[in-house]
C-alpha cells in the first residue's frame, strides 16, 4: 500500500498542502498516488530525531550493524513482485532491470553487513606505550574509524534502487554507523516509500533506535536546502547533474560549520580506439559500442559519450559499421519526459554546432518518452576549440571526434573535464606506443578500463567510482564498493586510555579478533 | 647565505619591488635581511613548473622518493648551527625548542621515507577476474592511491621548522607524489630559505624533477589567494588561524574545480576534571597544568584553554593550587609583537565579560613581547551564555569553569565548537560514572587524552592531529604522523589492464612485496 506520506523515523506524517504526482513513461501518464511534500515541521523532527539516534546508533556493534542491512535486504526481497511492477511504472525501465538492480541493491547491503561482520575497515591503528623513552616517555595511542553523525543522501534519477532509498550511499552512511535522511527523488516517490517501508520494518525488528532512517518527501530547493544547511547534519550523498550537485556543494561549503558533500555527478566517458584495434577488430568495437551506448536507454553516468580516434579509412569504416549497429537496435523508454526533453535540446544542441556531422540517428517511428539514439562526429580541432561539444548529452548518444595525430589526441584528452571512466581500445602489440596517452588520460579519470566498455560497474573493493571534479565532488572517496564507507567516517584517537573503557576494536585482547596494525605490524594477535 | 629571493624550482628570483623584513622578538628589534616579494610571473612560473614536474615526479618509485625525504633531512641537518640561529632570532623561541623541532622534522621526514620503502602505504587491491561467473563475467579490477597534482603548503607562525617549509604538510605532499609550492610564513622567511634551500639541494642530488618544489615570499592575500585560485593547484594544507583558514577554504570551495583544503585551525583543548581526581590528586594536576598551559609561551595549537570542573571546596583548592605554580613560572618571549597585542586583547577582552574573575595573572617585570600568563574563572551558567568565553586566546591562557553539576557539564562541552584534543582527569574508579561527559566529549574532539595533557603531539601512526570543524577543515583526515599522505591521494582503479603496463604495486608478482589485499585476503604473496 502506498500511503504518499514521509516516514519520520518510524512514523508516517504528511501534513503538508502540496502534493507531487510520478509519471508513467510507458504509458505517458501520471500515476495515480498523491505524495505529500514534507513540512518544515517534519523536516526539523527527522533531523532531530537522526541526531538523538546517532547517541546510540554510533555505538552499536558492527554483528548488530550487520543485522540491520541484511534485515533490510530481506525486507526488499519480501515486497517481492508489487515492489518491482512500482519499480517500472515509475521509471519506464523494463523488468529485467528492475531485477538486476533489485539484485545489486541486495548485494550492495550485503556487502556492507559482511564488511561490518569481519570488523577491519575500521583500520585499527595501535602504538603502545614506551615508558622509558628518552627524552620524553611515549604514550600509548589507539585510532579507528568513527562515525560522523546524520547523513543527507539524494537518490538517483537512474537507479531507483541502487542509488536512492535502500542504495549504496545509504548502505555505507548506516554502515558507518551514521543515521540517514533520504531525500526521495521525485521520478519515484512510491518506488522509495515501498523502500522505506522495509527499511523501517528492518530497524524495527532489529531494535534500531528511531530515527536512525527516515525518508522525506520534497523538492532540491526547498527540502534539499533545508536538509543540507541544518546544523545538525554533517555529510551529503548526491548522485545527479553537476548543477544539482555543485548547488548542494556551495550550500555546504558555505555553512558555518562546512560539511563535506560526495556528489558523483556528469561523466562523458572517453574511449580512445588506437589504430590497429580500429584496423583489424572494428567490426566487434561497432558493435560492442552500439551496446554500450544504448544500453539503459543511454542513462548511465558511465555512458561511453565520447570515441576519439585518429582520422583516416579506418575511422571512416568504423563509423560506417557503428552506424549500422546503432540503426538495429530497437529505441527504449527514457526515465521521465524531462529527462526525453533535456537529450532532445542537448542532442540538438550538438548538432546545430559548426562542423558537427551525423554518423547516425535513428529515424524509424518511435514512441512518446523514447529516444532516438544518435552519434555525431566532428574534426579534433572543431572538438578543441568548442566547449559546448564535451557537454554531457543523458541519453544514447555519444560524439566521435576524429583527430589529426596522436599530438591532438592527447591534448583533447588533456583537456577534458575529470571524468568516471577512460577506455582504451587497443591492441597488445601497440599498447606500449601510447604511453602519453594512457597518462594524459589517467589524470582525467577515476577508472581506466583496457578493451572493455565502461558500463557496468563492478560492486567490489577495487572498484572507484568516482573521478576528478566535476566527475565527482572529491576524487579522495569512491561511490561504490565497501570502501565507500570512507565518506561517513573519521579517525579518532585515544591517549592513554583505560584498557576496558575503549571500543572493543582497540583493546588489548582484541576480542573481535579484527586485523590491526599493532606498533606498525599488520596483525589480528592480541597484545600481551 | 640570505638571499632574501624565491626558489622558482631549483632557482633564486626576486624581481619584485615589495619587501619584507622579519622581526627578531627578544631584542625586540627588525631583523636585516630583506625579503623580496614573488612577482605575478614568478607565481605562475613557480606553479607551470610543478604541474611539469607532477608529470614525471608521480611516476617516481618509493624508493627515489624516500631518498629525496631523506636527502632533505641530511641537507637540513647539514646546514647546521646557522639553521638553529636563524630559527631563534626569528621566532624568539630558545635553543633547545629549536634543536627538538628540528630533530622532530627530520623525524617526520624520515618517517614518510619509511613508509615509501615499506610501499604498502599504498592501499593495493586487487579482485581478480572471475570468466565463468554468471549472468555476467568479473572484470578483473586493481586499485591504488594515486598523488593528486601540485599541492600549496602555508607555513605555521607557531612551528617554523615542523609546519612549515619543510614541516608534515610538505613531507606528506611529497611522499605522495606531489609537487609543493610552500607560501613561506611571514615571520620566519629567513628560517624558510635556509630550510627551502636545503629541500632544492636535495632535489638535485636526488635526481627530483625540476618544480618538484618551491618557495615564495608575499603576503596571504595577494601570494596566498593567487596560489590557491590557480587552476593547476590540486590542494591546500595550511595551519594558522580560524580566519585565515576558512578563508582559503572559501576561495577553494568557490572556484571552477574546487579543490580540497586541509586547514588545522583554532582549539582551546577542553581539559575535564573529575571530582576524585579533584579531591585526592589536585596538587599534581596543578603542577601539570600550570606547565602545560604556560609551555612554549601557550603558543601550541593544542595549549589546555578550557579547564571543566564542578564547583566547590576542592575546585577552589585546586584554583589556588593552579594560581600557585603559574606563579612560580618564568614568563617567556611570544613569536612577535603581534602575537602578542593579538594575546593581550584576547586576554582582555574575556576578563572584560561579566562575571569573568581573575584565578591568577602574572605580576611580575617582563621584557618587551613577553606574555603574563593568565588563568580565568567563570561559573558555568555564564560561560554557557556568553560565546565570547569560549574564543581561544592564542598564548599562555585558560579559563576554569566552575559547573554546577554533571548535567552543566555534558550541556557545556556538546555545545563547544570541534576541537583537536579532549582531555579527562579522572581516578580509575570515578571514570565509569562519567559516560555521558566522555561521550559528549568524544563528539567533540580528534583525540581523547586520559590523565596527561594536550601538548605534545607524537608523531606515529596512531596519532589524529585535526577534528570537528573549526579545529579543522575536514575531520575525516590528519595532520600529523604518515596517514597524513592521505589527504593528497586518491583512489585509482585499473579494469583489465595489461599486467606488465601496471604499477609495480598492482602486477601479479607483487614485485615490490608489499601487502595487499588480494579478493578479500591481506597478503603479501604473488598472484598466481
Amino acid at each position: 500500500m502506498i500511503t504518499g506520506k514521509n516516514y519520520i523515523g518510524s512514523q508516517l506524517k504528511g501534513n503538508g498542502d502540496k502534493t507531487y504526482r510520478t509519471f508513467n513513461p510507458q504509458l505517458n501518464i501520471e500515476n495515480l498516488w498523491e505524495f505529500t511534500e514534507a513540512t518544515h515541521e517534519e523536516i526539523e523532527e527527522a533531523v532531530t530525531l537522526a541526531d538523538q539516534a546517532f547517541k546510540i546508533y554510533k555505538n552499536c556493534s558492527g554483528q548488530e550493524k550487520a543485522s540491520f542491512l541484511n534485515a533490510i535486504a530481506d525486507e526488499i526481497l519480501a515486497i517481492g513482485d508489487p515492489l518491482l511492477e512500482m519499480y517500472c511504472t515509475e521509471s519506464g525501465l523494463p523488468r529485467g532491470r528492475a531485477e538486476g538492480e533489485r539484485g545489486r541493491t541486495i548485494f550492495q547491503l550485503r556487502s556492507f553487513a559482511d564488511m561490518l561482520t569481519v570488523g577491519s575497515w575500521v583500520e585499527a591503528t595501535l602504538d603502545t606505550a614506551i615508558p622509558e623513552r628518552q627524552p620524553l616517555p611515549k604514550e600509548d595511542l589507539r585510532k579507528m574509524l568513527v562515525p560522523i553523525g546524520p547523513i543527507v543522501v539524494f537518490g538517483s534519477s537512474n537507479f531507483p534502487f541502487a542509488f536512492s532509498t535502500a542504495g549504496g550511499d545509504t548502505a555505507s552512511a548506516l554502515a558507518a554507523g551514521c543515521p540517514v535522511i533520504v531525500k526521495s527523488h521525485s521520478m519515484h516517490i512510491g518506488t522509495g516509500e515501498m523502500v522505506a517501508s522495509a527499511v523501517i520494518k528492518a530497524a524495527k525488528k532489529t531494535n534500531m533506535p528511531e530515527g536512525v532512517f527516515s525518508n522525506l518527501i520534497g523538492s532540491g530547493v526547498v527540502l534539499g536546502a533545508s536538509l543540507v544547511k541544518h546544523p545538525l547534519v554533517k555529510a551529503v550523498g548526491f548522485t545527479g547533474s553537476i548543477k544539482g550537485g555543485r548547488a548542494l556543494f556551495n550550500l555546504a561549503s558555505q555553512r558555518p560549520e562546512p560539511i563535506p558533500v560526495f556528489a558523483e555527478m556528469g561523466s562523458i566517458n572517453p574511449v580512445v580506439i588506437l589504430p590497429n584495434a580500429l584496423e583489424n577488430e572494428s567490426q566487434k568495437w561497432a558493435s560492442t559500442y552500439a551496446g554500450s551506448i544504448t544500453l539503459g536507454t543511454g542513462q548511465f553516468c558511465t555512458n561511453p559519450g565520447l570515441l576519439l580516434a585518429i582520422k583516416g579509412e579506418n575511422l571512416n569504416n568504423f563509423a560506417t559499421q557503428l552506424a549500422e549497429e546503432v540503426e538495429k537496435i530497437t529505441p527504449s523508454c527514457m526515465l521521465h519526459p524531462s529527462i526525453k526533453a533535456d537529450y532532445d535540446v542537448g542532442k540538438e544542441t550538438i548538432k546545430s554546432q559548426k562542423g558537427v556531422d551525423t554518423v547516425v540517428e535513428y529515424k524509424g517511428e518511435i514512441a512518446a518518452n523514447y529516444a532516438s539514439q544518435t552519434i555525431l562526429t566532428v574534426d579534433g580541432k572543431t572538438f578543441l576549440e568548442n566547449p559546448t561539444l564535451s557537454h554531457e548529452v543523458f541519453g544514447p548518444f555519444s560524439i566521435l571526434v576524429q583527430c589529426d595525430d596522436e599530438v591532438q589526441l592527447v591534448s583533447i584528452i588533456s583537456q577534458l573535464d575529470g571524468q568516471l571512466t577512460g577506455t582504451i581500445i587497443s591492441e597488445d602489440s601497440e599498447i606500449g606506443n601510447y604511453i602519453n596517452v594512457i597518462d594524459s588520460l589517467q589524470n582525467r579519470v577515476g577508472r581506466l578500463i583496457f578493451n572493455g566498455v565502461p558500463t557496468g560497474v563492478e560492486v567490489c573493493p577495487s572498484m572507484i567510482h568516482g573521478g576528478p571534479y566535476p566527475a565527482s565532488s572529491d576524487s579522495r572517496f569512491t561511490a561504490v564498493g565497501i570502501h565507500a564507507v570512507k565518506r561517513w567516517v573519521r579517525p579518532f584517537s585515544f591517549q592513554n586510555w583505560p584498557d576496558k573503557l575503549l571500543p572493543l576494536e582497540l583493546q588489548n585482547e582484541n576480542p573481535l579478533g579484527i586485523s590491526r596494525l599493532v606498533n606498525t605490524i599488520q596483525t589480528s594477535l592480541p597484545i600481551l
